[in-house]
């Protein structure tokens, strides 16, 4: 059932032992909404925690920093930036009694009992600062952070084109809270480790052109992972490589799985509806980013993705 | 002489015919700042032109869509983002005839017979936007979107330590004017060239560590120049990529020039201060980016910055 901000504010503060659900796969916006709430339930005196299906990962440990591991049972469960209950992964228990669902994307399933949803914000941080201040829960500098952290993760540090005018006046607002930009930003943006730097090196020196320069693919070997010791995490970031090109429009990432098949990962521009076109291959996702499995030899990968953007290029 | 809005928007608002200076090597602030100048001075009826010594380059071409070129002979000179008068390059004849200087440089020489200076700003754009507030001109949506370029460039997109909750306001003020910062980001920080991302990937080839992982380097060989056919101006990113590896708090570039010498660029981090380290070498600049020219081989010009590093690290 869909809720408003002061219903939901006022199932927080009537509630005590809190468990704050994060999704599997977790980025800066579920974890920065998971911690901020966190910290921010356990300054108003209550106990709380944050789930996770997958480890913390070392890009994100700084949000965790100085927070407790209370053991509980929880008498009431939060997800946050959580659209479906299957993202919940090895969590996926909890599926059928979360009480409350603060969320920012448009198809969310509706799987929480009662769900705070704003499908135009940016991040789900975003509508937690507001939640936060209707809750009259003070925001601490380290609060302040976990959620710029939330919000700059997922607007590419407001390059992308789901920042909004509120998006910037709510950073603003976190910068005066004592929100430590500086240090998230060179953190998050401008640190890169010697083996995802060596990733992207090596998959560069694999970027070919078709279709006059309209569509480009990367190739990422099992070979190229081994060789530059880089983590799984590193592959985002090589998957949007293609698409950056000037002139592209098509941008596919071929990653070779540990079992020799490909994980497609595409991007397009407008006109080129990305999902439809990974839908012939029997894949799916969102108009400007979608992904198949292509059971078969790169070569052959790669003439199926070129056979399936020839409707469109 | 040290001026306020209320006088420096007094004295625009006076003036006729009016000129523009950026300065050489012009980048996003000092062209965002010159345009969004010129088209509010336009708009209120007065005529006015941008000047450069250097061309337009392609990246900021978009600036300077539908501003006319017009023919007079300036009655009062305006230096946008312009430190020294050196700077000029070119056009340094106006070096003593510049009626008003907007900038944000601490280091500006006050050249100007007025000058409108906010050191802790993030971009002259930023004053500029606050100046035409002063003089009552309408911020159409062209001239929003070059000030939010001068400031988006200036800041890396709201990533560099210079960003205040300020920056923030303005930026959420110029999209609910009508800047088209989805198109802006997309072509600013989304888009590179085949030839850019190719020189990168060949200089990224050449990364070597040193003192432990705490300083790195770089090199650019006019051979990777050609091989790529990036340009000057594609240089620029690939002086800070050793910096951004983890660990290292020395990044240097060795660019070597036509004529054999080399130009090395460093950047560094707290405690390291680039311009004393570059001073050894008969170089200067800022504490956190600095440079030098080098007239030997590569190996020794090596050499020379780890004996020059070797006092800090």
């Amino acid at each position: 059932m869909l809720t408003d901000y002061a219903k939901a504010a006022g199932l927080l503060t009537a509630s005590e032992d809190i468990a704050i659900l994060c999704h599997r796969s977790p980025d800066g916006d579920t974890l920065g909404c998971g911690y901020a709430l966190c910290l921010a339930l356990l300054g108003l005196g209550k106990r709380a925690r944050v789930l996770c299906s997958d480890p913390l990962p070392r890009r994100y440990q700084y949000l965790a920093q100085g927070v407790p591991s209370l053991d509980f049972s929880p008498q009431f469960v939060v997800a946050v930036d959580v659209a479906d209950a299957a993202l919940l992964g090895g969590l996926s228990s909890y599926g059928d009694r979360v009480d409350l669902c603060i969320d920012h994307h448009p198809s969310n399933t509706g799987y929480a009992k009662n769900l705070l949803l704003e499908g135009d914000s940016a991040a789900a941080c975003e509508i937690l600062f507001l939640l936060l201040g209707e809750m009259g829960a003070a925001i601490t500098p380290a609060i302040a952070g976990c959620l710029y952290t939330g919000m700059a993760t997922d607007t590419g540090c407001f390059r992308y084109s789901n920042t909004t005018a509120r998006t910037h006046r709510i950073a603003a607002q976190l910068m005066e809270l004592g929100a430590d930009v500086g240090a998230i930003n060179k953190w998050l943006f401008e640190t890169k480790t010697k083996a995802s730097m060596e990733l992207k090196r090596l998959a560069e020196g694999t970027l070919e052109y078709h279709f006059g320069g309209r569509c480009a693919f990367i190739t990422v070997t099992q070979e190229m992972l081994q060789k530059s010791g880089a983590l799984e995490e590193d592959l985002e970031g090589v998957s949007s490589i293609p698409r950056r090109v000037e002139g592209v429009v098509a941008g596919a990432a071929f990653r070779e799985q540990p079992d020799g098949i490909w994980r497609l990962s595409l991007r397009t521009g407008e006109p080129i509806d990305a999902s439809e076109v990974c839908r012939r291959m029997g894949g799916g996702g969102h108009s400007r980013a979608a992904g198949c499995t292509l059971r078969c030899p790169l070569e052959q990968a790669k003439q199926t993705v070129l056979e399936a953007l020839s409707h469109d290029l």
